[in-house]
């Protein structure tokens, strides 16, 4: 398996995870789970895939991706309720799917040999998108919206991180790696330090 | 006219109802009732061709659909008031048009030779999407989102009968006629008996 | 540039400008601006180009698109303080951004040698989801369901008079021109002095 293959998989499943623990909030049955679990995961890289013209999209080229988003649904049915705080696992679950789908799609693009704006677009749009329409259809805040957090601006510095490396000499797996790893480590210190960006005030205070 | 295309004509024709219903929930005008209208009855539809690469999109291929819903809504709009439920004339008219829905898309996947799970896939996406961007756009409850009801389990149930009678050797009319049987007695059952799927509780009854 | 061209990056640019202010609505960091910025400038063009076909979609195969469109964001981002009421500004740049998109959106259409009911919906397309898919993640509440305001029906009218324009053997430029007038005139005239469409009533009223 190629390594945004290995990416791919991975950030579908947790993703997949993510979109089940926001089931278990709204409370759906066992198809519910899997229908928002499977739009999670595959939901930013089909747009990615469509914007990009890569024919056929991967999950139709490869259905066992949305297989095992169902079995991810299927096992939070059943064991959510061991979880302390569901909201919590939500987070850190997203942070993790967040720092597998922005190599995901940064990979893919600069595979298709895209420049350094198309590129940092494919990987903020694989890995913010599937967790976006995961909140608008469940009606949750969505986590881009979140304001100062470092979720967007996460997402944007490991993919400048990837074309630096890539720039310098590194493309591939050293290229993909800092990206996860500049990707995991802004979300994480936002959600356990809570770094922050200055958010816009409608007044600037006084001097 | 081939099958699917009947197919087509009537899931358009009967979301074109239900969105022009919503439409008359939110008190928009004639143009209002259109768009909202056009965008249940070939929403899904468009979803299901982007994915499976099918170029051009049904509609864009054939813009009668479009005008089909259009006349639609325009009907709607002088003659809802009529009704004595709207809500209860959308639920059973969007259970109409997610059996006719269902099996369009399920035939579509299966005349491009693909396996069982797009073919659920473009089963369940062409029946559900259309109502879920409906519900999104005007501010409902989507009905994806019911707790327990059967809606997104019986456009599943519906596009699994359809690969039970295609796996039998009885593909193209038996199966997609079984197909919205099945969709349409699951969805009725839960609309007029309550039948229900069990949903997820944060804690599972003591026992 | 060619005609259509010039009406992308204007309408980029300006739809930009009413992404960030809605942004800066909900008290995002920079980042957020430039994404809500980037969502609606290039939301509506993205959803035509897929669904005419297009490939690449427009701003894959010119990056620009979205530099200029970060670049109305941050200028929003430091700037919008001075503005006496963001939600004016929002509402008329929003009106100057569809008087540009649509003629853009019947423009592409034309080219691709179209019929009229696909030249009116990629009018109406690229006119109006940006903006929609701006409110829907920002919670606003969408502009298509203002209740009787000239907003589709702008677009639509502009449209319509973009193919007379053609129909009376004046396509290109007239056509275009025409089509941004009407827009423009319309959704003005319902903004500065109400007109308005009657809208859906429950019960007719009594004679």
């Amino acid at each position: 398996m190629t390594l945004v293959g290995v990416l791919d998989h991975a950030s579908v499943l947790v993703f997949a995870l993510t979109g089940a623990l926001v089931a278990s909030r709204s409370q759906l049955d066992l198809v519910g789970f899997i229908f928002i679990a499977a739009l999670t995961a595959v939901g930013g890289g089909t747009v990615r895939d469509l914007i990009l013209g890569r024919d056929p999209v991967f999950w139709v080229a490869a259905p066992q991706f949305v297989l095992l988003a169902a079995g991810a649904a299927m096992a939070v049915f059943f064991t959510a309720h061991l979880l302390e705080s569901r909201y919590r696992a939500i987070l850190w679950l997203d942070a993790c799917a967040l720092a597998v789908a922005v190599p995901a799609g940064v990979g893919v693009a600069l595979a298709l040999g895209h420049g350094p704006v198309i590129v940092v677009i494919a990987g903020v749009v694989t890995g913010t998108l599937g967790g976006l329409m995961r909140d608008v259809v469940c009606n949750e805040v969505p986590l881009v919206l979140k304001q100062g957090e470092l979720y967007l601006s996460a997402a944007f510095g490991g993919a400048v991180a990837a074309l630096a490396f890539a720039e310098l000499g590194a493309p591939g797996l050293p290229a993909l790696l800092a990206c996860g790893v500049v990707t995991f480590g802004l979300r994480a210190g936002s959600l356990g330090f809570g770094w922050r960006l200055p958010v816009y005030r409608p007044r600037p205070p006084r001097r």
